[in-house]
């Protein structure tokens, strides 16, 4: 991971800061405020690479609704940028401080407060963990489908303010189909509820989904409703070996021209099994030039991956390995969630993209990505929540050269455009934070950023909330 | 249905009005602009009762993009409100006329453009019908959830800027689900796209959701990228009835807390179910207090409906009717389909609400629905997408009777109210359009509306799109 890092505020800078240290501490309980250097730089970053942070004036921690009032009433008082965090999984540098800025962390605002099983819905602070909340809703016999790969640490909260999809959505959805209403505090510190607790309602304009990805930009999410499903069945996957990305590709489709409803299907190219196998020893088939996984949670999951399997192999597959029970599975799984941490130990660091074209253009994308990593020299391995046409291709890279950090770069932006040009979008699910800001404008066009911007200033009229993210 | 007619324009009106048509003329063909004042009083309003239309200057049918601009333009110019329509199925007001508006009808607009089994989606212009876009999808084995029971006349358009609902909603969701992105001709006359062709997609705010159920405030939804679902197999349906509504509403609990989940779960009440009968001799149970019809589409729907009778019958269900086969089921949910014109008939008018509570509540909701009726001597029938705790609890009444008429009033009102109380929406799936814009504030609060009113004002700062309605 690499960030370049502004300077540490000026000395006169530092009355400031105690006016507003002061003002905090009147409001916040001590050990809600930190201001120990060390420590509050440890708070500048989330993970994602190539993207600056700052150094914050402090760090708060707040417990209640009204302490997060309080530190927004402050910083709207004193003009002080405000940067939401929750766990800092992110991978767009939308958590990452700015200089002098108050950097707000929910992770201490971390009840569930409510389960209800006939209503199917949780409602949650939001720094639950997202694996937390999966656990407790699981004893009610209930599930919360998004799993980003992150799920064992990060947070509710940082979901919503990233709308984080994961390995279920090609079934299940994104985050923002999960969210039915919100509490939010507003910049200048009041108090605004969303959404419903009711499973439909159309009162006014959908709020709700407005905040979902808006990156901590126009508000503070203090509480949120999240529709549950019942549980399914456990899941069985499949493992299906393909001599090509374009024959695994052709699977995908006629998979889900077929009309099929997996509860997941993943790529993997050679570069990220081969990875996957050196940082973990996990035994998968290193011949394979792409390998799909797929799997059901119905009621005969053998029955549909029999099917399924047999449209991969009509797409070429050379091997299909059903699991034979869900340790097998979830062996399998486990090796598609490591696949970043594999590609981040090829060469010392990675720059992760995440583009996500129709499912029509998936093997379009997977041949221009190999055409990228040939024209710059890199090594980019290619993961993708295939079902969904989102791919996540992750170029490799050693950050101590200077050449290859700049081809790193260039072909990131390269695989961005290419997305574009295939009818896609830049980011499917990571969000567009620091990293991809300048992409923003090329997707949505100048008429739209003119009014998301507009929407900000509604929002954030000091421009105090998570200053220099998406716009 | 009624409603208050304001005058017609006065004479120091019509110059203005010859320049408006003239420009109007210059960008559209002939029969798209129509100035019959019969003809056009006849687009004066949608199927709400009790909501104030005025008198049209002029209605509109463009059949491009081009010419949509061209009159938003033509409006922004000459400050002309506009005011957008569908197929006027709506039940809110929101499509009512306002006097000396163009209403811009985009029922001309009504080609499908696209639709790929691969990508599962279809791209469409606003003003092609529900049916009709459900039949031709159905021909790829695909299918489009949304069904509002005026499925054969309403439009996606409609549907989108109603955010409708429909009997599946429980299964598979609102409108809003399935809207992936939008052209939009803006106030001004330009366009912009929102959102993406992809599965998933998080760059910048989500402004496709915020324009899905916004009534025509914002802009002018011109094309719509709609995601769609493989067919489910045909749905068996079960009819239960119950001595009480209690009854019913405990059932309705213990099906969805036991983690099942069916594509349709509707209850009628006896009222209901006799006006059925009524109008349409339908042999329904006349004996039954509250009538519950569930349906599975699942692999094997007679297991899951046996599963699902168990628990009528634990709640204390008197007779457990499953239809035998599709045709059966079909003649159920006609007769369900038929409940609001049915309840229309009985005193030759109603009021239509469309109260939502959390399903936990439904029990509460019917049983004050009832104290309502008995207080204000009235017949209410109830119809409910029960399953989602959605009721529409239809206030019957003579509408040459004043004080039948206010009392009607008054109880659609103490409805919304208990709704209210009960944790509830004023409004599940019909909006808020003219007939409750006053009720709005009492949901959301003062914030909520002051931040609505201000993404209004960025959107449509002339105030011209659709003005009067929602706040």
């Amino acid at each position: 991971m690499i960030m370049s890092r502004i300077e540490a505020p000026r000395d006169e800078d530092t009355a400031a800061t105690g006016t507003l240290l002061g003002r905090l501490r009147g409001g916040l309980p001590a050990d809600a405020v930190l201001t120990d250097p060390d420590v509050t730089a440890s708070y500048a970053n989330d993970m994602a690479s190539f993207c600056p942070a700052g150094t914050p004036a402090v760090v708060v921690l707040p417990r209640t609704v009204e302490q997060v009032q309080h530190v927004m009433r402050t910083a709207t008082e004193l003009r002080v940028p405000v940067v939401p965090q929750g766990a800092r999984t992110g991978l767009s540098g939308a958590a990452n401080a700015s200089d002098g800025c108050i950097v707000l962390s929910l992770i201490k605002m971390d009840r569930i407060l409510e389960i209800n099983p006939v209503d199917r819905i949780a409602v949650v602070e939001p720094g639950v963990i997202n694996a937390t909340l999966s656990r407790a809703v699981g004893e009610h016999g209930l599930c919360y489908p998004p799993d980003p790969s992150s799920w064992e640490m990060c947070t509710i909260g940082g979901n919503i303010g990233t709308a984080s999809g994961g390995l279920c959505c090609v079934k299940y959805g994104v985050t923002a189909e999960y969210v039915l209403g919100l509490d939010v505090v507003l910049a200048d510190g009041r108090l605004m509820s969303t959404g419903r607790r009711t499973a439909k309602g159309v009162a006014g304009y959908d709020l709700t989904r407005l905040f979902v990805g808006s990156e901590g930009s126009l508000g503070i999410v203090v509480r949120a409703t999240l529709a549950l499903r019942p549980q399914p069945p456990e899941q069985l996957v499949l493992a299906a070996e393909f001599p090509s990305g374009a024959a695994a590709c052709d699977a995908v489709c006629r998979i889900m021209a077929g009309g099929h409803v997996p509860s997941l299907l993943e790529l993997m190219d050679r570069t990220t099994v081969k990875a996957v196998n050196d940082l973990a020893h996990m035994g998968l088939p290193e011949s394979t030039e792409a390998l799909l996984l797929a799997a059901f949670d119905t009621a005969d999951p053998a029955a549909d991956l029999a099917a399924l399997g047999a449209l991969c192999e009509a797409a070429g597959a050379t091997q299909v390995v059903p699991a034979d029970d869900a340790a097998e599975s979830e062996l399998l799984l486990q090796a598609r969630r490591l696949s970043l941490t594999a590609l981040d130990a090829v060469k010392g660091t990675t720059m992760i993209d995440d583009v996500c074209v129709p499912r029509s253009k998936l093997a379009e994308m997977l041949e221009g990505t190999e055409r990228i990593a040939e024209k710059y020299q890199l090594t980019i391995g290619v993961v993708a929540h295939a079902g969904d046409g989102n791919t996540h291709p992750t170029v490799c890279f050693d950050a101590s050269d200077p050449d290859e950090s700049r081809r790193a770069r260039e072909s990131f932006d390269e695989i961005m455009a290419l997305g574009l040009e295939l009818g896609g979008t830049i980011t499917g699910e990571h969000g567009v934070g620091v990293l991809k800001k300048e992409w923003l404008a090329r997707e949505i066009g100048p008429v739209g950023v003119e009014m998301q911007q507009q929407i900000k200033q509604v929002f954030d009229p000091l421009g105090i909330l998570n200053p220099g993210k998406l716009f």
